[in-house]
């Protein structure tokens, strides 16, 4: 499985990502699922992709191989809108590849599902959530954050934090301990996780942090936040109704 | 959906149910998901129900019809292992009633998990899991609670507090946390929940306690615990690698 989360927040946008990946319980393995276009000053496209790893890869292989083609693509669609109908299309294009080629069926779901974020010059930041039909749909100011894979485990700890006006360092460390929750829970969500935090109206280059099991400061935060939620259940008082 | 809690902890047995049962989104009303048979002195059994709600209240219909007959029931066996294999074949008769008349099939899961805990003189308390398909798992030293329905949102908190020597008050406050929580990110899962707690050995009659919307104890729970986290959240520090 997997676990992604992404956040246009006021003051810009989140993007996290874990990066296991498992075909079964005994085919375990380590991949990025954060894909980076970026054309510093112009513009900045984030992909967070989930589901199955063949259709994802493919998906983002097209979207790149085509970056030099005259056609639609990632560097020259005019917004952040068209950018989600090109992922939402790519995605169909390859799921109908493997029907014509007899690949579907078998058992095995190929669908996938992606996150698409980022700032095209002209336009505010967005946010969209492709589904693995290709349709897709947008942030608002009441719920300015989607989820892919895993997200139950790690969704009220978000439900509780973040608003539109959470500040980026804030909101990261509210993923952080989203994925200590969901990680510690759920063998199929794994570290590293990928982080990238991206200022709006910068057109700065982007640059994902990637956070691994020694990381000094994930590791304060699940220390600080597991002693911190034990501490605050101690005060809690007992029921009255029993004994 | 639903979300029930049950724990086997040194002391005694925890269970607990949400009861709001839905039909798509516009069909959603009350129903009790704890069930309990007892012969005080003699022997506890408590049913927790989620899936489908036809089949859960047949199950639960024709066990209680039954508890007369000369035959198996849940007031003559010798065994809570026994008991869970008896719940596991009223469901697999439920669901074969239904494949004979045809009633399967039609895009509708008729499938249903129970859990089934509690006591019988002359042995310890016991706690199993018993899936659709009617065969079932005990609770051992390592995880000593099971849940069933929408169990992701509230596993968490389980996982960072119970043990098997938890104290059955504690265990109740962290259980209600766990809903709480569902309750939050789930429109599925809803208040007033059932809750009753089972001193080992004691073979006292059993008093669920019913917990609504207005129950002081929760609504301080509740309160607690938020602003708790938020402020074990506030205090954490903010990611140095973040500007």
């Amino acid at each position: 499985m997997t676990y992604c989360v992404a956040m246009r927040l006021d003051t810009g946008l989140l993007f996290a990502s874990d990066s296991r990946t498992n075909a079964g319980v005994d085919h375990i393995a380590t991949f990025r699922k954060m894909h980076v276009f970026e054309q510093p000053g112009k513009r900045l496209i984030v992909l967070l992709s989930a589901g199955n790893l063949a259709t994802t890869q493919s998906v983002v292989s097209l979207l790149r191989q085509r970056l030099d083609d005259d056609a639609v693509n990632l560097y020259n669609v005019a917004t952040l809108y068209d950018a989600a109908a090109l992922v939402g299309n790519t995605v169909k294009e390859v799921v109908a590849r493997y029907a014509s080629e007899g690949t579907l069926g078998q058992g095995v779901d190929f669908g996938a599902n992606f996150i698409v974020g980022g700032q095209i010059r002209g336009e505010t930041t967005r946010l969209f959530q492709v589904y693995p039909q290709g349709n897709f749909i947008e942030t608002c100011e009441d719920t300015p954050y989607f989820q892919i894979g895993e997200s139950k485990y790690g969704k009220p700890i978000i439900d509780r934090v973040v608003r539109s006006d959470t500040s980026l360092p804030e909101a990261a460390k509210c993923t952080l301990i989203s994925f200590d929750s969901t990680i510690r829970s759920n063998l199929s969500v794994g570290l590293p996780i990928d982080m990238l935090l991206y200022g709006a109206d910068t057109f700065a280059p982007a640059a994902p942090h990637r956070i691994d099991g020694d990381d000094p400061y994930f590791n304060k935060l699940r220390r600080g936040w597991g002693e911190g939620l034990r501490r605050v259940f101690a005060k809690l008082p007992d029921a009255d109704w029993f004994e």
